[in-house]
């Protein structure tokens, strides 16, 4: 099994070099390879995602992806920044469904900025679709406005599109997803005032029909952020479109106040998949030793269970991170009075140790 | 001064009753008519927004409105839906600056989800252009696709855009509102994925050459909606277009625990206003007599002083709205142990009596 190891920027090599660290010690026959992505990529060959990396990538079964992201390459053209690496995997790929989970850690309750009894047991999972939208949508550009408010004024556009087929295949991701869980899904849209989601909730409504033991709940995006806030437990599954997945799925993870916890799967149609934290690459503390590497790690149980067929492994990953927490080791992200601090490399060498 | 007076659907009569109670013990030459909008006037009139309401609007110096929306119109074609009365009096009056505070009352800090300390004292402002972005953009509608993942399959799509002149001055607006405030202005954008929200960027920051003495920080939608559940405190002004200020202005106040307190401002480039609460029309406890009118009390002293050039009366009434929270009146949602709990009515007595 080939695994594509792209660790990025910033706090990226630290914490993939302790998901590596994990993932050897399991006793499976895995082959890594690494790649530079993101402005690694860029500083040694002018590209973000360069040819080579996208070859590992497509040739992996999975990917095992750090982070990407500097402020040093904000002032670089649109189409040579870091996150344009993320952005064209998921394209080339074609990574449709990105898996969000939002657990908040028995331990873990106090780290959030919301009151203990409204998250603790907190368990959603975020679908977000991941390969159309307004983020892949053709046209796009800046032009002369012929009608609108300011005809002849300079403006920018971007179209908003999702096609059926789009829709029926992560419709069917979140219903399946739904019956290993809570059974019910929460289908987010803004069909009062976008074509696009009216389509999105018709299509979603008419799949639907094939799960009847699963539940579907329709809300608008704006509503959808007030619940989350108000009582995030009456949440199993989200599913939506990519923009409003991107902020949705960023707002519930902050919730549990242990984004530095959370992992995240992109899949295409082959299982094939993308596997990386939800956090970012913190620039800040790049090089300090002292980033959690726990999203990464449980990134790379998520990739052994979906994308390499090694659900035991997974578990095993899976437990050693509870009994890591049980133990009190905390890294700074998450540590608070009467547990351990420790680094990036004692954290995941205290995972290796429990397995 | 002509106000125009549009309750609407579900709590809309009832707390827009006790609005209007209020305006008329101040003692100003206030002319108010009322006039169906939403569910109500599609009863009446066969359409949500009549002309004979939209004149009325147009000809008034403010709006006062209720809330529209009732479950029992979601079938009805998109054209004739209750929600079509708010983008119709938007975009007729071009109504382009949406004011939405998120201020958490010293009293009410205990209903709020978030931990005390992380909003005791919070007080936001969230800027919301209303007149542009994909809620108005063209082309939009259901075609065959011929590019993209799937040509030939069915699609939806929407057409998001600003131009020049929209982004300036609701740029102009938000840089102004914080020359009042705490002199920060934070402007949300998806710059690294659209186009349109990189032009938006661009002009903000030409914009602000203007306001040296203001504050600006840049913030990607994703990362905004971290930061008002991770430190609320730390927004001032927050401006944005049309969509993420949906999503991102329901969440701000949210986060307060009582939107039922929390009023709006629709302003165009005459002053003249619409003024509303920031909540819907809760069709569930419509007709019961318990809904909390201060949202849309404070509604009406906003457009005293924005729209009526009466600033001593806007002072008057939130004052009141103070010393009633202070006496300790509630109205269930907002009531906690060792307060007084009371109705729709006796809340708006409870203002009159405090003038
Ligand atoms: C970096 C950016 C393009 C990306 C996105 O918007 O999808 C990120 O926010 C994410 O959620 O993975
Ligand atoms: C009802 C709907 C069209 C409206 C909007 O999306 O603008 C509402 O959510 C609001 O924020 O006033």
């Amino acid at each position: 099994m080939k695994i594509a190891v792209l660790p990025g920027d910033g706090i990226g090599t630290e914490i993939v070099a302790e998901a590596v660290k994990v993932l050897q010690v399991l006793d499976l026959p895995l082959e890594m390879e690494q790649a530079p992505v993101g402005g690694a990529a860029y500083e040694l060959h002018g590209h973000p995602l360069p040819d080579s990396t996208l070859n590992l990538a497509k040739a992996a079964d999975a990917i095992l992806f750090g982070a990407v992201g500097d402020w040093k390459y904000d002032k670089l053209d649109r189409p040579l920044r870091p996150e344009q690496a993320i952005l064209g995997l998921r394209k080339h790929l074609g990574l449709f469904a990105n898996f969000r989970p939002a657990i908040c850690y028995e331990q873990l309750v106090g780290a959030s900025s919301l009151k203990p009894e409204l998250v603790a047991g907190l368990d959603i999972l975020i679908i977000r679709e991941l390969t159309g939208d307004i983020y892949f949508g053709q046209p796009r550009g800046r032009r002369t406005a012929v009608d609108g408010l300011f005809p002849g004024a300079d403006e920018a556009f971007d179209t908003m599109r999702y096609s059926r087929p789009e829709i029926e295949r992560i419709a069917h991701v979140a219903f399946q997803a739904a019956r290993q869980r809570g059974r019910k899904v929460t289908s987010v849209d803004k069909a009062n005032v976008l074509e696009t989601f009216q389509f999105w909730k018709d299509v979603v409504t008419e799949v639907h029909a094939q799960y009847p033991d699963v539940e579907l709940q329709h809300m608008y995006v704006d509503n959808a952020a007030m619940q989350l806030v108000k009582s995030p437990k009456s949440f199993d599954v989200v599913v939506t479109g990519n923009m409003f997945g991107d902020i949705l799925s960023d707002e519930a993870s902050m919730l549990t106040g242990s984004i530095g916890m959370l992992p995240s799967a992109s899949l295409n149609d082959r299982k094939q998949g993308l596997y990386e934290p939800s956090h970012g690459s913190a620039p800040d503390i790049a090089g300090k030793g002292i980033a959690n590497p726990l999203a990464t790690i449980l990134s790379a149980a998520m990739m052994l269970r979906f994308s390499l067929q090694a659900p035991e492994a997974a578990d095993r990953i899976e437990s050693a991170v509870k009994s890591v927490l049980a133990a009190g080791y905390r890294t700074p992200d998450i540590w608070s009075e009467g547990t351990q601090k420790v680094g990036t490399r004692e954290m995941g060498d205290a995972v290796v140790a429990a397995i």
